[in-house]
């Protein structure tokens, strides 16, 4: 699996309006199997965004989805920058869904 | 929700000593909507932990529990430290169970 761990900063205020462009965004998309949006309890204009995919090569096709890539065009105004971003190789845990064998 | 995303460090060499209690002490606790772990391609002896819980009280209370003091103290002698850990609050996303209204 692939995964990324990041932290957006919102324009000054504008948490919300990119949470709601992200929030509504957040559809099935193929081989993503968790994106969580969550907000910073001591950061007010932070987002931060954990992703798990089933490989890299899904995450990078759903960049070029239309639907992405209207999300992305719709959030980019209320976005000052990216401060923080891994890559991870997620193994497992709770809450994925169970893998298919052989995959 | 209630979320932590934290960096772990294993003792040099024991990263998968930690996986494995990790993977094999990871089960549905009460509260607890994801939990992955997931190693880190450019830092052999990392671990990365995302957790969701409904809330603080359900991730505090689950320390209490046999299982997970159990696998805390099988996992200890090979965890050097950890290196950064940082609270959240999930508003959302996909791959999370479907929240009940009114909770």
């Amino acid at each position: 699996m692939f995964g990324l761990i990041g932290k957006m900063r919102a324009a000054r205020g504008q948490r919300d309006a990119v949470m709601d462009v992200l929030r509504e965004s957040t559809v099935a998309l193929p081989g993503c199997l968790s994106y969580i949006i969550a907000t910073d309890p001591v950061d007010a204009d932070a987002i931060w965004v954990t992703e798990v995919w089933t490989d890299q090569a899904s995450h990078k096709a759903s960049l070029q989805l239309p639907e992405v890539q209207a999300a992305i065009a719709r959030a980019r105004p209320f976005i000052a920058g990216f401060e923080f971003q891994v890559e991870t190789h997620p193994v497992g845990g709770f809450g994925l869904p169970v893998p298919e064998k052989g995959g």
